[in-house]
């Protein structure tokens, strides 16, 4: 278990140890959409990861670093979105017992998901307090552990070997973009950047309506999201702890983009690269719409981070 | 240019000589796919392929095929659909003038495709007999040749270069699905399943609303499609009189299916394999849906022939 912001060999040990329960995705490349924004586009596409998002690539890493005892107890946490899913597999694929606790208006598909992947389910009101409330409890009566989905340094190593494997196929990136919501991707992406790549420079996208990173990197401290608004549902949680100071020290800067642009932006995507993804995923794209990033001539990597949408509320 | 059915060498030729012009698509599996139909599925995913479908294949090795100075008159052909697009690419590419016909309720997305790729569009009536008539004139005032969509041996042994890269990637197939229209996809996945396969059954697929094939296959001989009605628009067309002799030898049995299994199938792919595609790509995975095929344990080969769809008419 990592206890400090993971190092270079960290990451390189992290991505060898979860390999075997992970997928290498693909990375795909549009002539038109390059043609359209006069550059190179490289899309990491975690929507074909396992459980449809990266969160695997962390939860796997966090079940493959407790010791036997906490093992046998288990693991819990709250979440109504990927993470519960790829938490779920994680643990199931190595028989541990996986607590979710999910808000009882969560939707039917994912709660499915999270069962079929066999996570012990308990639902609660849908406020923060709760799901923490109702978290508290399992584990003191559980003795599980609780994982949580980004402020974590197992979980930050984890998300990181995506951009790990973008920089060995992609040798010579000028910028990553990738979005950011609670800071587990953002920081992990960042720091194999640097890692990784050639002076690479981190941006990070963020949906106008749910802008507390944006303010937080203003203001220097953590300013917490509240009631943020957005169809990139991935994106709503607040930074965490752990993830903050990488963020401040490795992405160059965080931008935001409107709802049009991300409902665009999406189709783009849809219509153009033939894959289906989530509203979050779309937001670096959407920041590039919005002409917010100078991206002339240059080799851009786009993290897309997940695929788990319910098709019926695919907005064109 | 090929005058009688391609041989082995034929389609590695073929392959060497497109390849620099189209992409080695990615093949696709799912964990939980395979454990509902307790069989290993590998997809071949033509929808990531240039200008969306497998098309793009034949049309670039038919353009490569032509002399000098039948570049220089440019290529014809009449068509609503995908290999409009493919082969107004694949001359655009070359800077060969290609004269496409297509129908005045074609619909704009293919239309503003054709043009996007440099094609020079003349609209007519959507029947046969106008577009054969439209395409006649031109032909005769532009001394173009006619690239047929499918009954051309270089347009099979560019299809068959699909299936000659599975091959070589998974090298324990038992089977390969595949959706059946004019007849070039599947005649040219046919030759090469024989070819670089071990022993590999090549089943096709027909939508019942389009069941030409099936019946044509039952006669011994072509039996136009009169009236067709199917939610796969690809799986419209009469078989060619080149490629029915092709899947007599080498196709082992056709399976039709009805239209809620092909959009059951073509659910099951957006939310499992997470990517966009048309509906005449489900009709082999609508064909296992029907329990028409018995594939338990095997190693199953489909083919995603594009993914060239008009989001607003997504069926789900």
């Amino acid at each position: 278990m990592l206890v400090t912001i993971p190092g270079k060999s960290d990451i390189t040990n992290t991505l060898d140890r979860i390999s075997p329960y992970i997928h290498n995705t693909p990375i795909l490349t549009s002539t038109l959409l390059n043609s359209m924004f006069n550059c190179s586009m490289f899309f990491k596409c975690e929507n074909f990861q396992k459980a449809g998002s990266f969160k695997s690539r962390g939860a796997v890493n966090a079940i493959l670093g407790l010791s036997e005892s906490e093992l046998r107890a288990g693991v819990g946490t709250h979440s109504s979105g990927n993470f519960a899913q790829a938490l779920a597999r994680a643990a199931g694929m190595l028989n541990v017992p996986a607590h979710i606790v999910m808000p009882e208006n969560a939707p039917k598909v994912k709660v499915n998901a999270v069962k079929q992947y066999g996570g012990k389910i308990t639902f609660c009101k849908p406020t923060l307090a709760a799901r923490e409330e109702a978290l508290e409890q399992i584990l003191s009566q559980t003795g599980a552990k609780e994982i949580h989905p980004y402020d974590n340094y197992d979980i930050i190593a984890g998300q990181s070997t995506a951009t790990l494997e973008l920089c060995r196929e992609i040798t010579d990136l000028d910028i990553i973009l990738c979005p950011i919501g609670g800071g587990g991707l953002i920081s992990g992406t960042a720091l194999s950047a640097f890692y990784f790549g050639n002076n690479i420079e981190v941006i990070a996208c963020e949906p106008a309506g749910a802008d507390d990173a944006y303010r937080s990197m203003l203001a220097g401290r953590i300013i917490p999201s509240v009631d943020p608004n957005t169809i990139a549902d991935g994106l709503l949680t607040s930074l965490g702890e752990r993830n903050f100071p990488i963020i401040k020290k490795y992405v160059s800067k965080i931008v935001t983009v409107n709802e049009d642009s991300i409902i665009s932006a999406m189709k783009l995507i849809y219509e153009r690269l033939k894959i289906v993804i989530e509203p979050s995923s779309a937001v670096p794209l959407a920041a590039i719409i919005e002409n917010k990033i100078e991206l002339t001539d240059k080799n851009v990597g786009i993290i897309i981070s997940g695929g788990n949408i319910d098709l019926a509320g695919i907005p064109f």
